[in-house]
């Protein structure tokens, strides 16, 4: 994976200060460099280096206590890169808050630890209604942490055009776009017929009976009739921030 | 059902003209009276009565000669009044005309046999796309044969807005609209967001993969975020027409 | 979308009273006041102008709050009309009291702030069972506050046809019915046979095992063997209310 | 299994005639002798003598040579009980035409080889629609073959209740009713509610789009208001033949 | 519907003793001495004189004080017959216990309120696993206060076959079976392969995962291998209790 | 079903010592031995003797003091061998430890009373994620209480493939491969492309949206596109650790 | 829509040289420009200018007549840049072949009409499978067609992982990736885990059984445990490829 | 991946006959030894050292001639080991034999090329009805061509308990059972409830209605409540018969 260790390792087997089955050894075991065993889990700590993004905790089903030990495992690799925390319960916020104080970026149950990187590129953040607001917040800090600036948009739903219209210039100015709706999940199809921009499409689980805990407006948005647009899970703005973060830095080169 | 025809009856009894066993028999046989026994079907005749809408034949599983003979003994009741026949396959449809020559207005699969009825009151029956023809072309001629004018606009899809815009007119005239969408399903939500026109949404099954057969555009149509969308079953074009046609007809007095 | 204010600005503009690139900027500001910005929300203000309906507040996942600020917002453009909340908690619904004493009327988790309008025509609710009772109130109170007079009658499932035909004047006086059942939902059908007035189907999520939170009514009555029937979402009594007083609305003229 | 048998071996052991080892093979090869190994099939004899109903053939699935060679076999065991063959394709019905001439009774695809037993008790059939007839045949057929006497009504769906209350008498006159619906599939939910006789409900996968070949239909059936109802697989006629056929014996005693 | 009522109303119109138009009344009205108008409830009082069954209350969304109600206006009827209660909050058992002092028989949710009937005719209820306890519980209850005796048999899954076996002296001896199951729902295909006794099968939402809240067992007894087994709803030991008691009744003549 | 038992039988019968109508009551009344009635439960004592592996209690829907009662029975058979209980709440653990002191494993709601079996061949147990390690847990102290050895490794998952190729050795090693995984559940299908090792994968219910608790994870072990890869339900681990053990024991030999 | 336009318009209007109604009319008319009126179609012209992308054909569902008119409309309104036709029938595929003589660039049934752009970034295609490669190549030309340069990967799945590290250079060099994949549809959570490249995931309807037409792959995907995989629906080449050109333009600036 | 490669890679750097950038392009290229590229396809070569099993040519949606080029392919790499095609149409195994005369076993669409491995270890096929027997025979082919013998056992549904009670010896000898089921499915706890065979349960395809094309079988299986159960994909024999070779290979030692 990492070609200059190879080429060191190799150069050390050709002179002679390191044996063919101490070599082997070392090529076997290199992967294992790459995360720390914590015991309850192996933190990987090269993704960065591999993908440019930093690590994330996804806190749903750990403890406050295996979070912390996550993050500070994480944080000890380096504290300039900016750790992300997901889907904190409450207590897991506070247990953070107590071991990194001054060090918190929050929104609601999304955290980060350590300092924000500097925006390259422009993330749009679209929500359609204010029940999506959570998912869209997610989408906001999630972009930030992974180095994209973010402009955001609330209530915009299908069903008063003329405040979606408002927000052309944010629609126009942005380099990728994550479409937040519940519902009938209509939005990302009229936003795809305004603009040639990349949509991000995330359906919320907003709604109630035949919306089936988000069901219908992940169905629709992977029907839509617009071109360019492309979807994440129920609720995952996390996943559309770190994807529309990636497209935006590249944009801004 | 019938208050006149009951209160001769109870009349003939208080008179001695009938028995009251007789008019005990007629009473329980009433219903039978409602309707032709062809062996294979019966057919309602007085349905019409009932609800002030010609009887309608279902052709899908139906022989040609079997559709015939209904729609003949429909006929043989009195040839003022129009008679619908939906789905019906090619055969079907010559051997109607064949047996009305001259009587017949033809969309496809879509047959009338009769006069149609003078329009009282508006439909406007929109339809995102090309595809989506054959099935608002059914709700066209169901709400004229339901006696309702109609106004149709095609392919007036979400991702290309100025489109709709240009229907405006039409939907500030129609009294009832039928909205007919694949793929997402997304067109009754933004026309609702536009208009306060009662809107029968009629979803169909064009599209691929994720619209399976049509339930993302059923289902985003039963979540519509604007109010005043009410839904038909995939494809049913008929059923759109019909509820339709009533109201305006209703709203024409 | 507002001719007049268009014209107004227009004829500024051949007077040489207002600059082009000024009109240009009002041309595109316009949208922007429709509605206004509470930062968490963006309430719009001109549906009202545009369908002929009171603004809705749905309250599921808003905080009382927030709910109050946007009923508080609606009611500063004009206390003549009224305001409808869906889905109030209990807190939200005290709320709601004490900010706008006297101003209430109440049915369960649905309110509506200020006069109830004049009623136009009638809407006809039934319902299939005791339990169906809650989403036959949000239809009811819907219908009032949408401007339509309203007759309920409960507890008419099919399953004791009698009491169903007993209703039947009230099916006939009706402008559209709201038919309200769970289950197996086979009540649109069996009303759909006796009347040919326009019926709005709601199938709630009453039931357990194959009902499958109301998908079965649902399924049931989007294939209804009865024309003239159109379905609203799962215990969506509020938009089968708008849709049934917007259609007797009109047929009042 | 067969006490009778059992008995006489275990006489012939006391007895000295059998070997303790001879027995023990006989007792595990009992099983061996309730059925023919056809090679392709293994054709069970007994079953008739457990049950009281003839072994049946479902057709579907096998070639005319297979069937035809199937229906041999359980027909050399005893040619005075009739054989029912299901679901047979044309091919298959000429070929056990040709194999059992003058033996055949047919309805479509269902064919009973072999002389119809005697009728004991009654079971009534009825059928909602038109296109429901090929599912209630197969249950009407079935239900001959299995020994009770048949009435068949067609076409009483309930939108047009009086079409249903006209056959009353033969609701009346059942011992179990089979009752055939498609679409919502809301007839057996009538008839719960007119009679307290059992009611074997059988969904059909006649409809389109949201009937999902059936499913509307099933799980209206299964979410049913009336008590008494009891649902088999979708288009199974068989089934619903064989339980009404063995209540309609019991009951006839 | 009541013959002999309406024939004595022919008669009095007949001997002048009543005119035409209170006839007229009378009949249109008739269907209204049915129920007894609650508010909340249409309480329907003939049932039990159309079906042949008591009148059943199903308490699940109502409250304790609503099904006392309900209870009370059915026992003021006569109560020579009892009133079942299913699906009964403890609450709401307590309730029905003060109000009627030693008249309950109570299982878990399901109560009877009045004398149990004489048993005709035997029942057999057999429950896979212990954990489909309280779903066989209804099954028997519903049984006996329909008037079938009843036999239970417990913990009889199809991976201990030699449980099953055991029990088959009841299930030869049983008019009618009711074989409850959840997780994959084999037990009454194994039951249908022994006996030629109808089987009504009841799914249990016994299970996780893939059992899908019941679904699993619900396609499973569907599609049943074996002829003779139909099926209820999910969890519904009360409508398998009705059916099989009706089945029992009748057989026993 | 047990030979043995049968010969003795049927040398009695030889012998004289035994009537036939004895033998014949004996035969009958074999599988009667084969468990206790608990009035509760039926709980088969023979199974460990016909499968090789010991009786489970599963204790989800049971009471603390019914499955005490079960172990109790069991445990009062032979306590040589272990007791496996699964899906234990804290309060049925803590009951157990009260009842069997010093005789308990263990991990979480998974519990073995008496000893453990010694280890006869390697299960491997994998986790994709830390999430994922109760069902892992689950699989491991089910496989050692039916006699494998097990090695486990955490949190594995496809997006750091570094760490599954760390965890080679383990996988080399094993008889049978265990592998649990949530979410989109592709480390089956990874480790299925690396070894030839028979895999039995376990989908979690690990995940949001549209893994709908688990069915995402499970089709997408279903279709796996490496052969050899077996599945289990959702989180059901016991039923891939009682796999893997008996694959495991028959290759130790 | 057009600022320039409207800004020329009420300089007009200021001028006097156009009047206030004519530029209502003008205003109002505007959208009407935008597309040209087929009968059968509304084709936009505009849709380039405002998303900078040509304009596409979905030949499904369309006659070879309707297809080549509508491309004929789009190749008037100026030859220089391509239009793409998307599932066009080999019909259809031979009609726009006659039409547009030596124009024609085909990918199976994915077809250019005109002159491919010059390529800006890269694309990069991965398929999983042989049977995935019809997908994978409809998303190699629409890339190109959208503007992109694109490199081509086929049958690189997860069970042979040897063969998508060979591929490593691709994923290193692409701007955006887009995977396509069927069955379990594993291979974008591996590419995610080695890459931080947005990924834009295409599951396929390749597969049997539990893949239920692409639905385990779609799941699959967009419950991927890596971060920055967008989904797009099920055999949508065209939408991914779409998708990807955007962001590839975008990255070269 | 090969160790022993990797180390005489080593050796040769260690004794200078390998230069280090030289070795680094043989280590990176390593992987691309493993396949050979057809083009449309890469062939996997490396599999079968890695697994112990043939390459496997799934050949649906491939053309014969793509079909006979793989397994050329293959063939060339060395005759002595079996290639298995599965799923090949009738065009496809012909070409097939023209290819390869004298080499084929064919099962239908099932085709092994080359010689079959000698038998280790035995697997037992067992198949509910007669329907279900290409799925089997695929199974058995398979195992086969894996290096397991195989015992197959036919039409051994639970409703004939008997037919699988003579069955006994099979299971018994087996090393590991395929049970392959359609309709409920329920074979397979029925099996596991007899012995402690590992059982690979492979749902098929037959049925209709509420069966939805294996769906029921599958869930029936998934859920069963016997241990030791796993479970393949619909119509997977293939997938059974790998992993039942393994085992029995394993266990043959």
């Amino acid at each position: 994976v990492d070609q200059d260790e190879t080429r060191r390792l190799l150069a050390a087997v050709a002179g002679g200060s390191l044996g063919v089955e101490a070599a082997l050894d070392r090529l076997a075991a290199g992967p294992l460099q790459g995360y720390a065993d914590l015991g309850f889990a192996r933190v990987d700590l090269h993704r960065g280096l591999r993908t440019g993004d930093p690590e994330v905790v996804y806190a749903e089903g750990k403890t406050p206590a295996e979070t912390v030990a996550i993050v500070t495992a994480l944080r000890e690799q380096g504290s300039e890169r900016a750790t992300l925390v997901t889907r904190a319960a409450a207590a897991t916020v506070a247990a953070l808050a107590r071991s990194f104080p001054g060090e918190l970026t929050e929104d609601g149950p999304t955290v980060v630890v350590g300092p924000l990187p500097a925006p390259r590129g422009t993330v749009g953040v679209l929500a359609a209604g204010t029940s999506d607001g959570p998912v869209a917040g997610e989408a906001v800090l999630t972009a930030r942490a992974f180095g994209a600036g973010v402009e955001r948009v609330t209530d915009v739903g299908v069903a008063g055009l003329h405040r979606l219209l408002a927000a052309r210039p944010v629609l126009d100015r942005a380099d990728c776009l994550v479409v937040v709706a519940g519902m009938e999940g209509a939005l990302p199809s009229v936003v795809g017929g305004l603009v040639g921009t990349p949509i991000v499409a995330v359906p919320t689980s907003v709604g109630y009976g035949a919306s089936f805990g988000g069901l219908a407006a992940l169905l629709g948005m992977l029907t839509s009739c617009a071109p360019g647009v492309a979807v994440c899970n129920i609720d995952n703005g996390f996943g559309a921030g770190v994807f529309a973060a990636r497209v935006a830095r590249r944009v801004a080169g």
